[in-house]
């Protein structure tokens, strides 16, 4: 598609979308081709986004995600909102158990990752604050496909589903009763499906009208990993962080969390 | 301004902007209103930016932040990438106070709050992740102005500078000692300048190249402020952060950290 073809709501967000987590910082050229739009064109979207202090130049003249952005992405209820609501209750599971703790949502087919505290434990899988990871690899997407509508799972269960290990379950029939014991057990355990050295243990947060709405999660190395000890811990806080969106335990008509 | 008058960036910019702290949820009406655009060309923006992820629209038609944004303000260098560089540090200084924890940037004559570690003990100041403050009145904001060039210092002290109680520093005679003061212990003292009850105690973060990127800051009841112990203890946290970030200490030539 030509510049000239898009509209201008189009070329505005192409030069924010010129912006990732492999491309944090770019020069006035790399966002013009980045973007597909002439040097005129990003010039002129440029320098509105930074007078409107989206973007910030630096004193080598790369720009980068301006703070005014931050402000604004703080006001997600998906994001930094949901995050203040549950940190307190991430640093209690950081504290009972010291690993890596995450709070993520659902974004379409991935999780996104809202929060990541890290723990003494280095696993091999690079998590960061942003991340994008598909739901049935990871403890918090399974936690969070399972409590989906049947529909929506069905639709994710017949794929394509990607392999990351060889123990990253592909089978749609696999995949399927694995959800069933999500439901059944009120929490999620994924053992070495992202990297061969992690295991992860994670369950369903509920907003105020019973929906599933994130999930919590710890990561620890799989060889030493405390399935039996994790699972209440996680499940505690996933239901603290519950109780502090509004969710009332008699009101959930869904499966217990 | 009339719409038309407007570009096309600030147009979309302006439904942006129609979000804040105090209207978080807006109706397509209210965007329209707080946009000063034609209830057309506002659902046009809007839907572009839905679209996009930039905005959500939940079940009651309501439009929130999205968290495509949320993801794209993770990549803003002095937002979410400071604060999670800053957050093992900030967990210390909370683990070793149990106090109110902040860590701010300066934006123009504000501090914003980039992380707020909630304390054992209230305050009656309410600040939030996203909150703005002029910088004289908050110990952050000391820090951070103390720190800024003589030129910057001056026009800041030229006023007008607002005052929050009886007790907020508003002569710039009296303002321009206090910097002084800041730079020679490195750490800046608030008491009762914001609230009648708290009292802040900060000191800088230093970047890669010395200069002077953020502040920390306990905020205490000021009734029993024990301001010896907590000048270590928050500038040490300070150190710790400038480390992690690049700082090295006998490459500063400004004052000492």
């Amino acid at each position: 598609m030509t510049a000239a073809a898009r509209s201008a709501p189009d070329r505005l967000l192409a030069v924010l979308a010129a912006f990732d987590h492999g491309h944090p910082a770019l020069s006035l050229t790399d966002i013009s081709r980045r973007a597909g739009l002439t040097l005129t064109t990003a010039h002129r979207l440029v320098g509105a986004l930074t007078a409107w202090g989206a973007l910030e130049r630096d004193t080598d003249g790369f720009y980068h995600v301006g703070l005014r952005l931050w402000e604004l992405a703080a006001l997600a209820p998906r994001g930094l909102a949901l995050r203040q609501v549950a940190l307190p209750y991430l640093e209690d599971l950081y504290e009972a158990t010291h690993e890596n703790v995450q709070l993520a949502v659902r974004d379409g087919s991935d999780v996104v990752y809202i929060e990541w505290l890290s723990g003494r434990s280095a696993v091999g899988v690079q998590i960061r604050v942003g991340a994008r990871w598909p739901l049935h690899a990871t403890g918090v997407g399974l936690a969070l496909l399972a409590h989906e509508t049947p529909g929506f799972q069905r639709d994710y269960c017949a794929g394509p589903l990607t392999s990351f290990t060889p123990y990253t379950v592909t089978d749609p029939d696999r995949l399927r009763r694995s959800l069933a014991e999500v439901r059944r057990t009120g929490a999620a355990v994924s053992s070495r499906q992202v990297t061969d050295d992690a295991l992860s243990v994670a369950a369903p947060v509920r907003g105020a009208t019973g929906q599933v709405a994130a999930a919590v999660s710890v990561v620890v190395p799989e060889a030493d990993a405390q399935v039996p000890v994790l699972v209440p811990a996680v499940r505690l806080a996933a239901r603290g962080i519950s109780r502090a969106l509004g969710w009332q335990p008699d009101r959930t008509t869904g499966p217990a969390v």
